[in-house]
């Protein structure tokens, strides 16, 4: 017999799989669950559950959304002929959070990285080429991680976007180098947007 | 418009409600849950709301348990008179996990902190009294954690149990003072429970 009840046991294998949460953290959340009302714990239930089912891809840019093209693809006043290319829907909000781009975005969904097997075709680049062909696009900022699989993504779309004509920046190293977009303070993103240089 | 769309921004609230997970965290765990298939976020749903709705507290010793009474108080072969009482259910788990006792627990759920404004009413000790009338309990080991309050509820617990003639020990000071019983490793835990002390 283990020591502890199965619910509890469950709760604490279902925890440990989320990132950054190792055993003893995720019986102490397991133990806590046990401890909260029942509502509360519905509450939280409902937000996992039903908030996943209601996120999905925007068919457009690629970002979470809930309806289908996401918001900012959906705002005219935002298709200034700016594309702001990223790795992760995360980088989107960090940028959104600056509150200074009002251009448009395409998610890539990783970065080529010939070590882990992602290549050009695993991410977002044809869908790219596709958007800048059909789209009035003047000029897309690469604004992929400071970090090496970031820059050799940011390389190998320029190369590809150099017959299209369109202007293509890349954000400026106000970034750390090796550091990560998503947890850049706003005025840090804001310089390394404004200092973009052509590639 | 905030920069998160609505089923992550209550992700992360939800999140950054659980102990020890900040905003920060509760933000990339959100995006975790929207990255992962639907069938995973079901599942961590399921064992968050089934889970804690089928737990309960045992109606004798106060542990978490599905059925009542828990296994522990429903299994004859640990009516051996001793009564160890906790702080805790996961005190409960901590002992258990040792392997070496094999009698019955009392689970409190909290220690006297006037600081806290918490009484000997308003933990489970009126039920230690009537168990040890209507039981057949030879010795208490008071195995409350050592620091203020967990000393402070075992003095006044010896002494509330002074006039039943039931032999009253404590728990050795195997443990680092000021630390916490769930935390302690199974040697340690073992040392402490072979030099209890009567009180």
């Amino acid at each position: 017999m283990s020591e502890l009840i199965e619910p509890i046991a469950r709760l604490q294998q279902q925890f440990a799989r989320l990132p950054g949460i190792g055993s003893k953290s995720a019986l102490r959340l397991a133990y806590y669950i046990a401890s909260i009302p029942v509502e509360q714990a519905e509450e939280l239930a409902a937000a996992i559950d039903q908030g996943r089912k209601s996120i999905r891809y925007c068919s457009i840019c690629g970002n979470y959304t809930v309806q289908d093209p996401c918001p900012i693809c959906r705002d005219d006043s935002r298709k200034n002929g700016i594309l702001c290319v990223v790795k992760d829907p995360r980088d989107v909000a960090a940028i959104e959070r600056m509150r200074d781009f009002r251009g448009l975005y395409h998610v890539l969904h990783g970065t080529i990285s010939p070590m882990n097997g992602i290549g050009p075709d695993d991410i977002r680049i044809k869908e790219l080429l596709s958007r800048i062909e059909s789209e009035h696009i003047s000029e897309v900022i690469l604004a992929t991680n400071p970090d090496i699989e970031g820059e050799a993504t940011a390389n190998y779309i320029a190369r590809m976007l150099k017959p299209t004509g369109v202007l293509v920046t890349r954000i400026a190293h106000g970034l750390p180098v090796g550091g990560n977009l998503e947890y850049t303070d706003e005025v840090t993103l804001a310089k390394a947007l404004e200092g973009r240089r052509i590639m």
